[in-house]
């Protein structure tokens, strides 16, 4: 692409310099990410989004950054912001500008009248598509009417904000339709139970550098995510115990290998903490008055809500950083309690994240919902999607394909007696 | 009980002499059936089966045994026939009579009309709720309107039973309602995962006595028996092998830690094959002729219908049996291929069925749902449900209980936080 | 073999009759057997037994069976007999003299006279190698100096006759070399590790069909039995305690996986415990004193000196077989306690005792053990050896082949590196 | 600590300013450090150590420095210097001196001339006692006998240079004791299995940011590195694959799990590549021609040399740096190889090395073994010891202890039964 090119792509960035560094990080992670990769030679086959204007509207990391193209390559007219200034990856967006000529509005740590003027831009441009994480555009999309009278669909990948627009279309106030692309059950797979168990265990061996070996790690939740942390700690050969509201959970927890005990009792025998309820203060007050000197907590779940940290603010007499990353309240008492990464999703907060080849499933499924609503959006009802599963299906096929792995297809005579109809007939 | 009263109870079974050992074999199943001994407590406390005339027509076993006596320990009147002749077990059939005073009709092997005559006794006795499994006495109650009037309820275990007993419902033909008691989260749990895995594996080493570390062991299908023999399997040391022919289960066996092929490409690494697909010939003729010599098939699914024995038995020039259990095919090329228990369900066909502390799960279920029909049975529309959401959470908690396992309860400020609600309200 | 010449093979054993299910039987044995297989077909082309003597005196059973046939099949004139007449197998013993024209003097539940008369025919036959398994042949041929003239080896595969003859060895008393067939770094791995871990477990789940998963086990010793045994009940789901007398043994368990503490507080938690420490009364009153109500006790390990089970009998009120291999004990106060298989080795008192490919490592050693004592035994000092290394590789290189697995060899370069050496020599 | 008195500590550092990070970092690791804590309090208790001069001569990291302080504590004279310049902590260096008023000579990437007049000046200091990794500082002293006078005891921890001294000791020329503190057991199962275990499969995850759910990763070597790198792989869900040219180490691993194959297969298989073999050249020419698009390799075993780096450099038409510690080798043919770390051990290369609570376990060990040269260093032999076993006992002892776990002990029933001795006697 010649210089003259890159200078008449509108945007802001925060330094077109940073595209080198972009690019071999973009690639590096695309080289991770099979499943888009077929995406992406897919689209660059059909060519199906020609004329389609695309708003993306996501943290832009050389992850998303490599979903960006791939629309792009499809044909589309793309124009990125972000969801969050505060996760923007400028390389990555310098070289989504330079490299591939698209349109970028995003700088890391914008201030929020930045932020807000780059979301209006997106919006201005009349976009078809919006793929959204948090709701921020499609918000801005619903004020303005003129804006989003060419839109015909639109994603959205955070559950609290699906949940918002389920409200909106129950209203009839929806303006397109859109597809929950967290509700699949190959992102579910990939970002809940692998990647973030993973994740959480790479944050803690990165800001503590301890042996999980020997150690009693306690999980707070036995959903998705904390399943997917009680394997991994088990793997690295830590002691997990886990505690849960659920009866049904906890027996699954307890067969499953874990010890269950409530938190109260957990809190005088763990020496790691980790939660993943998606509830306020899992660990309250009457958790710390327990805890053994030195005992660590991380979050692995919802914001920085599930460990009180006010009241353990309170309970302590000093507050320092013994490491990056972690923080050391002295108790009253005398006792010592780390926390790492301030209570936030440890794997954002100390990791990288989560994994390319965890984001590669997530954005494949998002890619494809694209397709979904390019092709049979106009005809959707203005309701909330989940995703279709057929495409959870072509994702999970286009993984093992990567991986070379062949599955069996059912007989004829297989599908017959699944139909439950006898062989005569 | 003295001995005349047993004379006065009216009942169809082998021998009375068997009792005493029945009593042992039903004790120590009892002993290890912790949840099923708190719903008789309940149930003695409560007595609400008082004038409840009960018909049972399960496997008769020590552990149905037991769930008998618990109904009959909360007031009913129960008469118990079998669901299936040839797994009579008549030493409890002999101690229900001779200790609980209990009616039963039920003989090991006993021919057709036999069964089929207890079967018309159990439905001439009128009764108020009917536990079956697999609709043989629902299909005699339904085609005596006169015996069925007062029956307000009834269970059913079997899935294909459900099906048909759905479909009635549809047309109008159910003269009440059932609960599908295998429709409950907690037996699905620890009949499929946790008693089919440990089970299956009980009865490839009780007939093979092989070592399975090291051994490569293929599961045929990643449902949840799948899933719990793969893990058993694993568990044991064997490396397993998973053949799917849906990609995103598929995909999930391969994350799990199973290498996943086609059964083609399994057929010439397997050492040992389980099928648990739920389909017909998921083993056949262009599978055999690729397994190496002295591959051991069996099954841990759906009747015998999984491996292709009819074809096996053709392209085998002899056939004997080195061992109980094991049937050896000498194929005409000279491989010889072993088959365990006649393809025939494993633990059933070798072990001693699941484990009793499975079964208690699934009766107690079944229990429970008794004292839902008793309560509300009278005002429940004609049609099919699942278990009660809280009957499984009971289940849950009191298995958890049994094993002196605590959990936690959300605070008031959880609940409103799960519920969305911002505090200040 | 016509029936003239088994009626010429001078034997003493049950039933001739048997033979057909005994071959059977070591047929389908043999068969999970390949490294034996292998050394069988090295001895029919090299036949280095030739004009050799060999007195067998093993567990009589469908695989040592086969290891003497091998032994015959290299050449040498074998006679076998009883290391114990309590584990005779009858059919075995029918098939090596019907089918292998091997002389057995072998009789299941044979009185001490007959037992002895047997060793004594053993030794008469002047044997040049002896295979011993608890010391008695030895000692009876150490007893007759006429008959010990020509021998020029032994094995002997029981650690506390290895214990003995060394000690003989050191008085100068030992008549010819003798190699210690359980030192070998292969016998040992699959005898103990391998085969007691799965063979325990498997002896469990027959005696009680109990669901191991969630459960509590005990395991009471982390040598290498105690590790196989927790590694595999850890596959099946259970919760593993594991108690020590060593610490460096119980800070490895720690950190292996398993909770460590002292039986006193295991006492208190345990559901199953299951011994392997070697030593006596590992589980003693002030254990029973603590346990569970229902809590199950089986042993591993030495004879059945490890549970205490003289005063667990005295603190009881009454006992009763509830189950075949369950003993019940009712404690004074109300409890009961149950034990496995009357405290012996669990393996071999409920199930099939090692599994065949276990024996195969152990008796390949053995065999190879006898062909160097073919070979060098008239050479070597009148003392006791380990399995020589080169037998051990040999050993694990068979049975890699067996399983079709290719291993690396290093290059020159490599070995010269690892010499030390540096490359420009 | 008064300023003035830190003006008076002779010492070459970076910047006495770090002190205040380096406290920091020292407090967090000392915390994990439990075993060395309590020999802490051992050692200020007996105060054995007065008027003993010791040079320290490791890498000067957080835990080394906590080591310094123990021995300072004892009452030592201590003075510190580097094993290696380029691992120095220049922060925990000036904490070293101006918190505790201990004499460093130690520079981050101090030039050569720098690096050996730091020797120098421990030597000259006429050392009682000397610790050394890797053999310069004992060099030193032996070349000159004046400063060695008073020496009477040393350790090493290179498991190279303990060989030499070894070589030095059968000559005659070692001047005083020296006790290899690798060859503890609880150090080998810490630094290695654990310790190895974890730090490498983190430095894989730091420097890549992959999932290893699914995939292949192949460990060549299965010594007690491998083992531990292989446990840790499973359980972060990779599928593993090992590598040997033991057959006996061979039938190990795959008996554990992993699959085993020979390099030349392993290398069309995998998709990360780890060695730990000791050796050189694991993975040559022959395996780069066969590795998949993408293969990612490391090393954990021997310095750079396990990998053939040289000739994948004259395959490789260009290379570049697509990420932090990954080098990407872009092959003739098109194919893309990823090496971490430049083939350093991974977890130094790109982790923070050992964890600190492995560390703990082998300076536990060189702080015992310290006290035992001080009490019996003067009676002994000028020999190399391993690390006595009451040593190791001890420190797993207090591993336990600090982890709150009881283990039992042996009644004197047990002992004499263990001894072979009949009760009555």
């Amino acid at each position: 692409m010649p210089p003259n090119l890159t200078a008449s792509i509108p945007c802001e960035i925060k330094d077109l310099a940073l595209a080198d560094m972009g690019k071999r990080r973009m690639e590096w992670a695309f080289q991770t990410m099979p499943v888009l990769q077929s995406v992406r030679k897919h689209f660059i086959t059909t060519q199906q989004f020609k004329n389609i204007r695309i708003a993306v509207c996501l943290h832009v990391t050389s992850e998303t950054a490599n979903l960006a193209v791939t629309l792009r390559d499809g044909g589309a007219q793309v124009v990125v912001c972000a969801a969050d200034p505060l996760t923007v990856q400028d390389d990555a967006a310098a070289c989504l500008v330079k490299d591939y000529g698209i349109s970028v509005y995003a700088i890391r740590g914008a201030v929020r009248a930045a932020f807000c003027s780059h979301l209006t831009v997106s919006v201005e441009g009349r976009p078809h598509v919006v793929l959204d994480e948090g709701g921020e555009l499609s918000a801005r999309l619903h004020a303005r009417p003129d804006a989003a009278e060419e839109a015909f669909g639109g994603t959205e990948g955070a559950s609290i904000s699906v949940q918002k627009l389920r409200a909106m279309a129950k209203e009839g106030a929806l303006r397109y339709p859109v597809i929950a692309v967290n509700e699949s059950v190959t992102s579910d797979l990939f970002d809940n139970r692998y990647g973030t168990g993973q994740s959480t265990l790479d944050g803690i061996l990165r800001s503590t550098n301890l042996l999980l070996a020997g150690m009693n790690v306690v999980v707070a939740g036995y959903g998705r995510c904390g399943r997917g942390i009680a394997l991994r700690a088990q793997g690295l050969g830590a002691k997990v115990i886990v505690t849960e509201v659920n009866p049904i959970r906890a027996l699954e927890a307890l067969m499953d290998g874990p010890r269950v005990m409530s938190m109260g009792e957990a809190a005088r025998a763990g020496d790691v903490f980790i939660t993943a309820t998606g509830t306020k203060n899992a660990i309250a007050r009457e958790h710390f008055e327990k805890f053994k000197n030195g005992a660590i907590l991380c979050n692995a779940g919802r914001g920085n809500v599930e460990i009180d940290l006010e009241t353990l603010g309170q309970m302590s007499s000093a507050r320092r950083q013994p490491k990056e990353h972690v923080e050391e309240y002295a108790l009253r008492d005398g006792r010592r309690i780390y926390v790492l990464g301030e209570g936030r999703p440890i794997n954002l907060a100390v990791g990288e994240g989560h994994p390319a080849p965890a984001m590669d499933i997530a954005l494949a499924n998002q890619a494809l919902s694209v397709e979904h609503l390019v092709k049979h959006g106009r005809a959707l009802d203005r309701l909330v999607y989940s995703v279709p599963p057929e495409i959870d299906r072509q994702v999970a096929k286009m993984k093992l394909e990567a991986m070379s792995v062949n599955i069996d297809r059912m007989t004829l005579e297989q599908e017959y007696y699944a139909a439950g109809r006898s062989e005569a007939t």
